[in-house]
């Protein structure tokens, strides 16, 4: 499912780096395991989606299963052409965001760009509700805790990817082959067989509510197209291919969909000839697989297969949202905080503002993955229309030999993916696609605004220009708060004297005139050649009287530099037991003066 | 219930600044409602624990009610002339771990602070869970969610304590006057009636399954000395009386012994004749007032009272909690974050630790008052036999005229209320108070090496010595990070020569040659008479790069200042969109150099 820029960026995942070589490069069928699975995956929601949307006109109307699913493999056709096209034109990968940057202008960027953060948490979420259902088809107890167990998948996740594990292609070669092997297993024994095997879940009541019209297979056809999604994550990824890595980027796309392909039409034949209807407890492919397999060993093994790879499909938004938000940042659409992305703790805010999205919305809809599919494949189809458009214009703009017959196949591809879309806005926009109409505008309003502000912040350090020259003065006053005579204070002392400045002065705060008298006879028997001024606290703070001297002192005119002396605990759990006196003193400082505001460590042994 | 150190400090709460006169003082009415209310409030839980107690051994047993009650009234006796004597020699206010840490040294100072750090936390989650019990008692509906109903009273009080609001005496005088009004009521109506009017909640089978034995009688003695937790509050609140304040905090605790004795009596008097046992739904307490008022409104507003009391009782708690840990840290035995009162993050801290302890607390025991009554008299008695205990040292020590029979009236108080908390301990270890026994050393521990910390950090800086002199040296050298060349650069250059140091140099870092070449052409033509490094950075960080610059500058041995650039924009909520990259910088350097770090703010209009 994921796609979109993120892709672009696979590479840090696979192992790669400069003089490693060509061996960590994908092979076809590596990119295969790699960079399809999500795609692959969607057998498991997309004909169950259409089955679902049809049952509602009675079990006769599904009937109409086999032909909505061959204009769905149709539409799949178009768009594996088409987005083998997109991998010749973009062999630095070509998500969506980036293209539409490049040929579409940003007002059209920022849409991309919002679509695919809605795209890659739905992603998550999808994944992990259609693969907690198929755990729950094998293990019917475990039914009522769908949400329960997509909480704790998403908690899976999270931990692993707040550590930072390096996933490779290779380690998802052998789930890929198992997973496609089962289903295409599934395909071949059913038609072999001629009749289910056996029938899983419970029998639910069929009422049919609505006569088998246009809208109906209208929306059929939309909530099937779920079954599409991903097929774009090969070209977002071609730099992740070995060389020549388009020949083998498109040889891999030509997989993804012919295997997509048959896998989607096999199960709609098997679907129409058994008349499957929905089944309380059990998900559609869970009943094709009994169906093939039997209830026996292999019913559990493939349900487990779908699972490991849905939760696989889940962990490539990890991998992808924080790429891509590294991308918008780097064009001052989201904080530079998410563009410093080799600064760990940075990459670890991306992962946990996913998990925290993915979370709300599993909980909002129940872990129902049908209620979330509206939203997935507007987001999807979002990114499929602005990619071809983009290509079309491109096309238009170099026209190379032969660019008229590209520009009307990706043409082509981009009404017949635009009009998907509004068929699924229309026909699903009650059911749930409003929060797409609503959540895209409002991140690109997000993204606009802070785009705006980066740009003013520039406009006031004026960037691109030639600033004034560098004033030499040297009449700072550096201020530095003591609390008492120790070597704390001789160490800032000394710090501050060697600045070089002409002026140090010491400040100390107390709120009883004994221990004043007391500080100031130690400080003369001391006698470190720094003045000492002692600052009375009648309301016994410390922070608001250095405060106070320190803005009466910025009053004069002279550069204050405060200069805070800090004890560094060797062990950092002795932290919590420091510096809090001097964190509070830098932090009223910043706020509410414009001095500068030093830190002098004191390491202690301890 | 709450008591100990902390009201000595009550002051700031009620509001009493210098030069306000006396009527911002209490009068002994006053007094009674300000320091009393959780003493008074205990009636209604203390009476029910000894019932709970003795129904183990059939209806029958509860013959013995009256006269455990009378055991009790008669320590309640015995601690109201002893606490009489604490506020004569502590006009100061004489909380456990004032007279301890005076008196008995620091071991012992520990335990008092570590059994009334135990005891605030108790005063909220029993007052709580005691006020919801009187709740449900008035409205059944409510009994399945009691501990839901003390997590959102919990919520409030911590809110209305994080806003901090100020706590006046008079707000507490019509609950408290309402309080005894009705709870005299319920005893002398009942008195008057000769049988109860009407029956509430729903009856339980009793089976006998112990018999009435001298262990049985000593549980129900321990367990109704519940009721005289908070009995103390007085002696440490001392200050907050109007002048002559040991006179009138005397006829204060005189009151509170007379009123507080008077309702246990007749309660258990009522009890007794009723056969009053436990029933489903509803407080001891709730079946007396239905006997005396029947079920009408006097039912309703009764138990709204005790609610609205127990209610003002667990917030004593939030007011007395953060004064104990700031002179906890003030004799260095918690972090000195908690010393620091005036600022007013720090005195969030200790409501928010509060707030948390309770609520653990409360779900750990499915707030259930009874399962927490145990660990909560254990604490309350310690701190009374560590102040009588203390007093008799003090005696022994001034031997003022009359100080043998003043000795030996303290320590008959100690040695009673060390047995009772010995009982106590043996009676209730399984149930429950193996938790303090474990809790009580702990937190000694806790403080004890807090304080070994402090003192090895005080040796370490010298504290109460006089330092070596101060050094003059004056060869730093300022490295300022600059991003580009831009106003913010020439800010922080500024800055920078205005140390008045010998030598400034800045200090970029680029991923790529091409930009590194730029940035070395702009610098050129802006020349700022500053020298300017460019570091490589093949792995794109930003941070890595300048602290293993920094560090090598270091390693020559003159004194480093960092000087970082930081925006500030005018508006708070842009902070998130600014510094990321210097706030990561300056946490780099602090963790890995010795360097002084310095922080230049640039002030954006925006």
């Amino acid at each position: 499912m994921a796609y979109g820029l993120a892709r672009r960026e696979l590479k840090p995942r696979v192992p790669l780096r400069h003089g490693e070589g060509d061996r960590s490069h994908l092979t076809s069928l590596e990119g295969l395991a790699a960079l399809s699975l999500d795609a692959l995956s969607s057998v498991a929601y997309g004909p169950e989606a259409i089955v679902l949307v049809l049952i509602v006109a009675g079990t006769g109307a599904l009937t109409a299963t086999l032909p909505v699913t061959l204009v769905i493999a149709a539409l799949l056709a178009v768009l594996v052409v088409s987005y083998g096209q997109v991998i010749a034109v973009h062999p630095d990968g070509g998500g969506a965001y980036a293209v539409a940057k490049k040929d579409l202008g940003p007002r059209i960027s920022l849409l991309a760009a919002a679509s695919l953060v809605v795209d890659y948490v739905l992603t998550v979420t999808v994944s992990l509700a259609a693969g907690a259902a198929s755990l729950a088809s094998a293990f019917p107890s475990l039914t009522p805790y769908l949400l329960e167990i997509c909480l704790i998948g998403l908690g899976l996740l999270t931990a692993v990817n707040l550590r930072g594990v390096a996933e490779s292609a290779r380690v998802l070669m052998l789930p890929t082959v198992l997973f496609v092997v089962s289903i295409l297993g599934i395909v071949v024994l059913g038609l072999l067989r001629g009749h289910p095997l056996a029938t899983v879940g419970t029998a639910q009541p069929v009422h049919a509510t609505e006569a088998l019209g246009l809208v109906l297979l209208l929306k059929a056809f939309s909530s099937g197209c779920s079954a599409l999604t991903g097929v774009e994550a090969i070209a977002n990824g071609v730099p992740a291919f070995r060389e020549p890595r388009v020949k083998r980027a498109q040889r891999t796309e030509l997989m993804l969909g012919g295997l997509l392909g048959l896998m989607l039409i096999g199960l709609a034949v098997l679907i129409q000839r058994d008349d499957v209807v929905p089944r309380g407890g059990v998900t559609v492919l869970a009943q094709l697989t009994a169906g093939s397999y039997g209830t026996g060993w292999a019913y559990y093994a493939t349900n487990l297969i779908v699972t490991a790879v849905l939760l696989f499909a889940a962990n490539t938004s990890f991998g992808g949202l924080p790429v891509l938000m590294s991308l918008l940042a780097k064009d001052h659409r989201l904080p530079h905080l998410f563009a410093l992305r080799t600064e760990r703790p940075v990459y670890r805010w991306g992962v946990v503002a996913l998990a925290l999205l993915a979370a709300l919305l599993l909980i909002a809809v129940n872990a129902d993955t049908h209620r979330m599919l509206p939203l997935f494949a507007i987001g999807v189809f979002i990114g499929f229309t602005i990619s071809q458009t983009g290509l079309v214009r491109h096309w238009a703009k170099e026209r190379p030999p032969g660019w008229l017959r590209r520009a009307v196949l990706n043409g082509f591809g981009a009404v017949l993916t635009s009009v998907a879309c509004v068929v699924l806005l229309a026909s699903k926009f009650i059911e749930g696609a409003w929060v797409v109409v609503l959540a895209i505008p409002l991140l690109m309003l997000l993204f606009a605004r802070i785009q705006r502000y980066y740009a003013e912040v520039a406009r006031e350090l004026g960037l691109g220009e030639i600033p004034p020259p560098v004033r030499v003065t040297s009449d700072s006053l550096v201020i530095v708060p003591v609390g008492e005579v120790s070597k704390l204070a001789q160490h800032a002392l000394t710090a501050a004297r060697a600045l070089g400045s002409a002026e140090v002065v010491a400040v100390a705060v107390h709120g009883n005139q004994e221990r004043a008298q007391a500080l100031k006879a130690s400080w003369d028997t001391w006698n470190p050649g720094v003045r000492l001024d002692v600052v009375d606290s009648p309301r016994r703070s410390l922070v608001e009287p250095v405060v106070d001297y320190v803005q009466r002192a910025a009053a004069g005119g002279r550069q204050i530099v405060v200069l805070i002396p800090e004890v560094e605990p060797r062990h950092r759990r002795y932290q919590i037991l420091q510096n809090q006196r001097g964190l509070l003193l830098a932090a009223a400082l910043r706020a509410r003066t414009d001095v500068v505001v030093c830190v002098v460590p004191y390491r202690l042994s301890i």
